[in-house]
């Protein structure tokens, strides 16, 4: 078989997929599917590719089954959403052996299942590399709101759930030792290749009237900081070494590198930065295991350490 | 610039599509965008790929734009729908010139424009080829009603808008001679290049309570009828060679097929399929100008011609 046509495809993905759910009114079949959106819908849509976003010769088939839906997950949280539903799109070149596939679909099913998004709908075609186009949508967690970057105020904390700089600590060693990294740092090397999504996380956030923005930490604390805070803020950053997870810590030293600016360097975090007020954020503290405070929010533009500008080597972030 | 970065393709994006519409709650910029559907949404996604769907050789910057996002609105169209927003992902190798991507975003906002449908997010990735991955969705053109595959009955007149086969003498004919094709069959290699929308035969169709089902045609008559039709039936073939369009039984002829069996192996006609009663249909002959009859429903499946099973060359209709 080895996916040489679109029926294979769609065969393979009704083994794996269910095609009743509720809010789909008509599944995968038929020139289009039809859903029944209970209200407002956030949409997102990623890319991920082979040998852009990952390397076969670390990823297994199911993690890039995983991951391809994650990514896309990860922007629904970060707007206070919950999924209802995506499409795949699958690039899959020829040769490549069933039981590949049959790794990656069930892997992807097994997310798809853990946040309770059906796939209605899907296009395959042959490519030289695999890519994978996810489209995801999702409702608001907490009655019709959707929780946007922009809405923090000066004084506010800026919370994050998540461990900022561990997906990258786990890129860095898998680059350099292939899957050895394994034994190195295990828990950095799982945040690569199957971040953890946090849907729990994403509901105590929404939920908390408190909480004022939201938003997915994909690019990096360094990069993403800025576009979550307000016109004409900053941040005066404050990440506490001590609360950085000791992988990321290793693997900075390791490198020579300060673990903070490490960790602000990040990318691939899918953690979810939270605006709030101090106390707000405490409480959020006792209720999010993994989380770290980035810093509170000032009212001239940009990162700040100590009051003085944060300068990462190599990296401008008053640039985009 | 080169769409060297994610922040070109947002600045290109942004000159070319406006960021507000009604049912759009919020447009690009954040994780998310958010849409207030009006109702239930039909959805699809498609990829179009260089060397897979389209090749740069006969194909210009705007018609790769505008047919990344046509094979997407087909399928709305196919549902009795009428596309209200859709997503863009662009994989596109380093290295292409700025003129390029000018042509290609206009000539896809071109076509937006025309069937008014936002674009309310994407995602840009680097890649080796230029490739699109549009999902789509849209609302009911008649209120609540979506219209499905699988609705005929024994009787029916099966009607379909458009010119099956045009779209196929085009291919072959730039496959074999490149843009010279233009100068052979003008009207062929337009329906390839850049496929009409047929948005107002959508209305007419899925507005008339007559018709019963509804189909988008993209793989060929041959391929696409027996989907059309209710499980255990089958079509008598009634196509009049004189009704197809004079490139196609031009072509047919000049490589000595016969111009029915040419048009029904078709391939990306992006015609619309309609079941109704023959009264219904010849109604609808007068509305809609380019058409054909493609035959009656029976209740025995497969195709058949004067009451034999239909044969084409190197076809087999009764494997999917």
């Amino acid at each position: 078989m080895a996916l040489a046509s679109e029926q294979d495809f769609l065969d393979l993905v009704d083994r794996h997929f269910p095609n009743t759910h509720a809010g789909v009114e008509l599944g995968r079949g038929d020139d289009c599917a039809v859903i029944r959106p209970g209200g407002d819908l956030c949409v997102s849509t990623d890319l991920f590719l082979e040998d852009q976003h990952f390397r076969r010769s670390y990823f297994s088939a199911g993690d890039i089954g995983y991951k391809g839906l994650a990514v896309n997950v990860s922007d629904i949280l970060g707007m206070g959403g919950r999924p209802t539903g995506f499409c795949l799109s699958l690039m899959a070149p020829r040769g490549i052996e069933d039981a590949f596939w049959e790794e990656f679909f069930a892997a992807m099913a097994d997310l798809a299942r853990e946040v309770d998004a059906p796939l209605v709908g899907g296009d395959l075609s042959s490519a030289e590399k695999i890519g994978v186009c996810v489209t995801i949508w999702g409702e608001a967690i907490a009655q019709g709101r959707f929780l946007r970057r922009g809405m923090t105020r000066p004084g506010d904390t800026v919370f994050m759930a998540g461990r900022p700089g561990l997906a990258r600590a786990g890129l860095l060693c898998l680059e350099d030792e292939g899957l050895r990294a394994t034994d190195v740092c295990p828990e950095a090397v799982q945040a690569h290749l199957r971040p953890r999504m946090l849907m729990r996380q994403a509901v105590e956030l929404a939920g908390d009237p408190g909480v004022r923005g939201l938003m997915d930490v994909s690019d990096g604390l360094a990069r993403d900081l800025p576009r979550f805070l307000a016109e004409g803020q900053g941040l005066e950053v404050k990440l506490d070494p001590g609360a950085l997870h000791p992988e990321v810590v290793a693997q900075a030293e390791a490198r020579g590198e300060d673990p903070v600016e490490f960790a602000l360097l990040g990318g691939e975090d899918y953690g979810l930065l939270a605006a709030a007020d101090e106390e707000t954020c405490r409480a959020l503290s006792n209720r999010i295991a993994d989380h770290i405070i980035t810093g509170t929010v000032v009212d001239r533009p940009g990162l700040w350490r100590n009051g003085s500008p944060l300068t990462l080597d190599g990296f401008d972030h008053f640039a985009s």
